[in-house]
């Protein structure tokens, strides 16, 4: 019988390429997703597309308001800042940077993973390409882990660990894009975007839209997409090599 | 100006009586509840009362699901066991164990303390007298405070740490009701009952009223909630001395 694992699955590029990983290294998936009042709704779309298409067992959707905690441009009124360059983008953490939520994503993996029970965790979280989120570098994934198995029944009376899995914590946006297109992701499937336009149009400005277009541009393959015209130079995308 | 402090309260002994240390030592108070599909809806009632008696600054109340996780008699159709005794409670983790449910609010509870922002956060679980939940041990504490502090803006990028307090995870319940009476807890408006009948009145019969009703005969104080007679003997209550 396969091994359950559950994947954090937000329907970006990067959580898409952890759910294939997860699907090839022959785990039965349980996708898990969260509507926490995030500007960007599409991308609940997208996972549920993207859990069907790798026949996940189940697609769990928590509800939950961190509206009212506040603090992030991705939830609240704050604007999401655009055209910011790598040089802004290394400095220091940004307003899209959503207090707590990967330790409160991977919480629930964790209260899944009892039940199920299931001992695997895909998280698709980088830290080479990324904005700077303090919950997306290794040694936070790693004191998680151990947190974990102090905090459950797994941990505590099972002969078994929790692992959690971060695949893509070592690779840069074209790495993740070339491994997910070898594993079977349909990136048009996939959003990215901190502040999409209706009906999931990218913006071609925000940081997140900024990384995956480099991320394709390096990998020369074009983002299969749509973007708007407000922020995209003509070289944002690039040809077909 | 006074320092900030999260403090999870569910409405119960425990939680109330960290609510009362953290005022008597000068804190700010930003009170943390959850409606997350638990059977005792009537310990959220007092969970607000208590917040307003200990003048918080803020009471917010996230409304999550975990039901959808399930596995827990708390929050399930699984029933809640009655009237176990002590040697039957040491024995494993039992069926109204929440999975994660500590590292959950917790989690919640950091994503707040980065937006207040806030240094310190107050949580009331004790484990000698326990249901010998994994999530209520020193070690978990320790350890999810470590994680905190990787996983957050505050703990990367400031000079100071968050830090969790756990002040009666080494003290028994009735050291608990004593230290609570003396800080001012009216334990009238607390509730502890894993499955209370309508109107709040605790069942008398699940560890956690056993527990309770242990805690306040071992104090010599008479317990002021409402107990149904189904479960309860003679001996459960004691005049006050």
């Amino acid at each position: 019988m396969a091994r359950k694992a559950i994947v954090l699955l937000s329907g970006g590029m990067d959580s898409s390429t952890a759910l294939a990983i997860a699907a090839q290294k022959g785990f039965e998936l349980y996708a898990l997703s969260f509507y926490y009042g995030q500007k960007n709704l599409f991308e609940l779309k997208c996972a549920k597309r993207l859990a069907r298409q790798f026949a996940a067992k189940k697609h769990l959707i928590i509800h939950m308001s961190m509206k009212e905690i506040g603090g992030s441009a991705l939830t609240s009124s704050i604007p999401v800042p655009k055209k910011r360059d790598e040089a802004e983008m290394s400095m220091g953490i940004p307003v899209t940077y959503v207090p707590a939520r990967n330790t409160i994503f991977l919480s629930f993996a964790l209260a899944w993973a009892e039940t199920l029970p299931s001992r695997d965790i895909f998280i698709g979280v980088n830290y080479l390409d990324s904005s700077g989120y303090p919950d997306c570098r290794p040694e936070f994934i790693a004191s998680f882990e151990k947190m974990a198995n102090l905090a459950t029944r797994i941990g505590t009376e099972g002969k078994e660990r929790i692992k959690v899995h971060a695949p893509l914590i070592e690779m840069k946006k074209n790495e993740i894009i070339r491994k997910g297109i070898q594993r079977g992701v349909d990136f048009s499937m996939t959003s990215s975007c901190y502040d999409p336009l209706p009906g999931g149009v990218a913006c071609g400005g925000c940081d997140s839209c900024v990384l995956r277009l480099k991320g394709f541009r390096d990998a020369g393959i074009i983002d299969p997409i749509k973007y708007s015209r407000k922020y995209l130079s003509k070289l944002s995308r690039c040809k077909q090599s």
